[in-house]
């Protein structure tokens, strides 16, 4: 299976669709089944004290995962998390970017498997780690 | 067991230790073991379409959990969330709120296990699930 | 939505499809979305200490909800559990059987969700809870 | 960190606190914070049509994890799962051992994280995975 979409075009597809986020995160790397996507970390992210909420890695895995699948089967906005466990393990480093390495260990028609690991940028102990499952839409083949 | 604090006494402590998110939670009901928070959806918390995001739901599982664990422990701000396993099930309804209905299954000295409905305001089926482990950090015994 | 399968057709059809563990089980109720379903506990199910092993309540937790679906969809062997995210609370009570309260929380057409929670036989405070993803395999129409 | 344990220690010590499952198991490899273990799959894990069971798998990732942290933590028979989130992906093939590759992610001095990849021997793509958190008890400090 090769790469359907480049980071650059999926870059550009996650602004289209997710414009309100579209700042957050950057693909620093799409390949085959992987990726690491980046959380440029601001305020809005932050709790008191300085390090990341646990939404916004919530958000940092979900994302993450979904655009590694991106890479893999093309546009699909209608592709949604059906379930996630995610354990924090760590407290982020303070006034660091988030770093979240994704892979598939499955792409089925009807489903799609992974999981990622979350760092702090620099450090090689993970702050948190994710699997996820994603329902893929059914191809609609007669479409006029 | 009996409540350590009361729904207005949790909602104040939250709106110091968290005041960026302060606005988007109301505590509908605070009980021993359980409690009914509502998200009041705003544009911040919503995908293309109009529903809510999974970061947002993921925030209000946590946040109603939390709440459920403050009332019944009392300020303990360094309580963390260790784990979260969440189905997302259905599509949130357009334009409404989120309510998260929260139990608290195991109240240890060192772990709390419990989980939370999410329903759209006004339906009977829920859009989400989640259970949640939090870490409660030793009692200081020895504090002068 | 009504019951397709009785609590005694249930059992039959267990019995046939999974021999091995047909005396290891006894459905105790079966309702629209709701059933509860005894692990008869024996030393198979022991670890030392007398207290059930993880692996059996898992089972348990798997099969109380397989059964509370096969009440609402009917014979459908080749259901799969996709996910399921546990959580140990409590040892169970030695020399007890165990009792699983399970409920469906979305019936969907190719997605299964719902949750479980283990009691030992008498106690108020549950040992495990769980929560599943079935597979359910597309109807096929246009068999001969 | 090294290992207090070698892999002849881990299963002498195995067999005797779970001696009725220690003909199921065989470390294949036991380094720091990981290992590769081997399920010797009997009809007594099997299903109809030959499949290894699901609560065989779940015991192959909840007995593998436990394999690395007593390498890493030595002799502690109370170590207790706390939660585990699997997934099914693939049916394992017929006829095959299981090898599960786990690894410890945090080592924590009340709680250790960790996951476990679960392949059919031989094959390349996982037909589980596995996320397990296990509650370490607190060292006992002053014993006579």
């Amino acid at each position: 299976m090769t790469l359907k979409l480049s980071a650059t075009e999926v870059t550009e597809f996650l602004s289209q669709v997710f414009p309100q986020v579209k700042n957050d995160f950057t693909i620093e790397a799409l390949e085959e089944m992987r990726s690491s996507v980046r959380l440029n970390v601001g305020d809005r992210h932050l709790r008191p004290g300085g390090t990341v909420s646990g939404p916004a890695i919530f958000a940092l895995a979900d994302v993450a995962f979904y655009i590694t699948l991106l890479g893999m089967i093309g546009r699909e906005a209608l592709t949604v998390t059906t379930n996630c466990a995610i354990d924090f393990m760590r407290k982020p480093a303070a006034n660091a970017d988030l770093i979240a390495e994704s892979r598939v260990l499955k792409l089925g028609r009807s489903l799609a498997v992974g999981d990622v690991l979350i760092f702090s940028d620099g450090m090689t102990e993970p702050v948190a780690r994710a699997s996820l499952t994603y329902a893929i839409p059914p191809v609609r083949t007669s479409q006029p």
